[in-house]
């Protein structure tokens, strides 16, 4: 059995190690345009804050181990440029320029999203850069080095965005951030983005959300332009960061089943419209657990599972993914943002009749010493009474909060059977009703 | 309708408040043997730690709030000391040793728990004291300052005893527990509580389990001796902490049904035998909801939870409770303790035929920098596949990680379900796979 992956991160790796381990004596390549593998793309903003580490810090396995200790055939430098389903071909180039061709029993497409890419004139001048590979990030953090960067533009402000708003502010820079949309965090409900927006500008940086980037141009006195429709930002570094789209190109034109976003459409078993391709990962699509649906969310977690369903699947062993919940976090500055299942406007756009409520609570208990507050947005349906999402945000306790609903949606629990749950408490950790039941509690009567 | 509570903390407070809220035109009345009414018990070792602050910070609502705002009829030193169902009254007298009656239509009994009682000779001497009231907690705590305590020994080793280790050790107090049973923590599996157990003895506190006390008397050179079957401990102070029993009695004497462990027994609408009786809060029983079985589990959230279901059902508002998981956390010196569920013995004795996995992970992702590990127990049942409980130490990310398997719990998911559950991934917050999942991950192959 000759299994190829196309793309050595999360869930290539992921399959490719597990397909070993199930299977020792399949024939498992990995074929990688880069040459870094398995590294953790999500640490590159924490790991550029931190002038003093090395950007190799980020690597989970080295490539070697995963040739010499899981017997994998691990190629790095090879871009996929063409799969063939009829003759089970896939078509390539080497960083060296060399073609190469190679036969498969079972392909999988682990090719990841890439920087959703932008027609403003500009965005390939030296010091424009986006962040999704372990080399941009090694990029910017030389660049950041090297040029003596003081001042840093980051257009987008999403997770990576303010992630990297963050880490460029620990390292003495000052940033501002510009998007073209009208609002900072647009998935998020206004009391809580209301919250995040507050502590990102209380760190002293500046934010303009509604600016259309119109150009980039080198800047008289060294460093660029960011042009927008209503005004300009000078800047030593410009990061892109405006979101992500699925890389399905190969998927596209090999003729498979293309779905949501323009991510590969993938049944259960992370198999495509060919029974002998899979796809899984940022490239893939995936059922929601709310609503059933299709949906394109990429994130972690789901692309290193999903890689390990394909490896499972092409050995024999049937997995079934049940689908993700969007559940994420993250950090900027002091402030934890956390969210699973649907927003209230999410919930109306897929047709529920949803009902919202907004709370204050606080980490520990009443009288605990040190205590933050936490903001708890909760959606449940009023017709079938069932939990749609929540989202959080607070200086402390939210992160790990949020695993409690996101269980309840694969569930399907109803906010009444949630209300029910026996959560833990102690002084140093919550009040006694945790945020999330007290947000339950209120919701219940609003359903 | 005349609705009369015995006791004014959790259950009772919570019950009196909602009741009032849902039929402004109840008569509700609490009768509260001490002067305190809802403070947080649990808070008291983080009070004591702090010199600095009162003892009233623990007050949520002052007394006169509730009577005043809440318009709830609520008289403190208040003693009941009989229950008539039969003409619907209870009987009782003052601190002022005034004697009274008094008729109601619903009676809640929520008498919660008190310590267990020793029938060691000197439990009862000056020095040697419990921690449940809040008179008690002022009396330690005046007791540290007035006597100039140096030495304490605390008997019993349990979530109060370890809260109240670290509380006297930050207070610059020598500590030694003692317990006549030989296991630290017996309901932890042995890998978890090793690791509690050597947090609390790389702070300096001397363990003794297996030593039977046998007196304690006072000691020569001032202070006391608390005598064993092994040895002799010397202190300026004993805190008697060998656990707690539901304080039932009234309920025994009104000829109502007792549950396990002395509890009054409630069904899911918090009635007693006697249709007009409640009993909720740490006097009165559950159900377990992964045994379906009654329980004795006292705890704060559950009192919260019972006294609110009463008021409803008191009000017509139908109000049913599903049960509890047990789910607990506490913390001691830098160490999170937390569980829900059934640990592998109780699998074993409940009649599960129960697998067991005990992993080791972290609570940052690879490479971030400040992780610590956190050690999990999972445990499912090979016949159904069920997720029966887990158990969860650490320095970090601990408490709150708990709740996720909680709710799995109370959905009655397998641990197949749990696996597929998409849960929060940042890397200052957890590695990709949630050391949750890793530990499910790992079960579903012993079962």
């Amino acid at each position: 059995m000759k299994f190829v992956i196309i793309g050595g991160d999360a869930a290539g790796m992921s399959a490719a190690s597990r397909a070993k381990r199930n299977q020792p004596e399949f024939e498992v390549t990995v074929l990688e345009q880069t040459r870094d593998v398995s590294y953790s793309a999500c640490g590159m903003p924490y790991n550029i804050a931190d002038a003093g580490r090395s950007m190799e810090d980020l690597v989970v396995r080295q490539a070697e181990v995963f040739i010499e200790k899981n017997k994998i055939n691990l190629l790095t430098g090879h871009r996929v440029t063409g799969i063939d389903p009829g003759t089970r071909k896939v078509m390539g180039v080497t960083l060296e320029n060399k073609s190469f061709t190679m036969k498969y029993d079972a392909l999988l497409i682990a090719t990841g999203a890439g920087p959703r890419v932008s027609n403003v004139p500009g965005m390939d001048l030296p010091g424009v850069m986006p962040l999704k590979s372990l080399e941009h990030g090694k990029k910017i953090k030389a660049f950041i080095d090297e040029q003596n960067v003081k001042k840093a533009v980051i257009i987008g402000m999403g997770y990576i965005g303010l992630e990297m708003c963050e880490a460029l502010c620990v390292r003495g820079i000052t940033v501002e951030m510009v998007k073209p949309g009208p609002t900072f965090l647009p998935w998020m409900t206004p009391e809580l983005s209301r919250e995040v927006e507050a502590c990102v500008t209380a760190n002293g940086v500046h934010l303009s959300c509604g600016h259309a980037i119109t150009a980039i141009t080198p800047h008289g006195g060294g460093g660029l332009t960011v042009m927008t429709d209503k005004r300009n930002f000078v800047a030593d570094l410009v990061i892109s960061a405006s979101g992500v789209t699925p890389c399905s190109e190969l998927a596209v034109a090999a003729g498979l089943e293309i779905g949501i976003s323009g991510a590969v459409a993938v049944d259960d078993m992370m198999r495509t419209s060919d029974d002998r391709i899979y796809a899984a990962g940022d490239c893939a699509d995936a059922i929601h657990v709310v609503t059933g649906k299709k949906c394109w969310i990429p994130l972690a977690l789901r692309a290193n599972r999903a890689g390990w369903a394909v490896a499972d699947n092409v050995c024999g062993k049937e997995t079934r993914l049940q689908g993700v919940a969007g559940t994420a976090v993250f950090k900027v500055f002091d402030m934890q943002v956390a969210r699973t299942g649907l927003s209230l406007k999410e919930a109306v756009n897929e047709g529920f009749d949803p009902a919202e409520v907004v709370i204050q609570s606080r980490s520990k208990a009443h009288s605990h010493p040190g205590s933050g507050i936490i903001h708890v947005s909760m959606v449940g349906d009023k017709k079938t009474g069932r939990l749609l999402g929540t989202q959080m945000v607070g200086t402390d306790g939210v992160a790990h909060r949020i695993n409690a609903p996101a269980v309840a949606l694969h569930a399907g629990m109803t906010v009444a059977d949630l209300i029910q749950c026996d959560l833990a408490y102690a002084p140093p950790f919550g009040p006694v009703w945790d945020p999330v039941l007290t947000a339950a509690n209120q919701l219940i009567k609003r359903l």
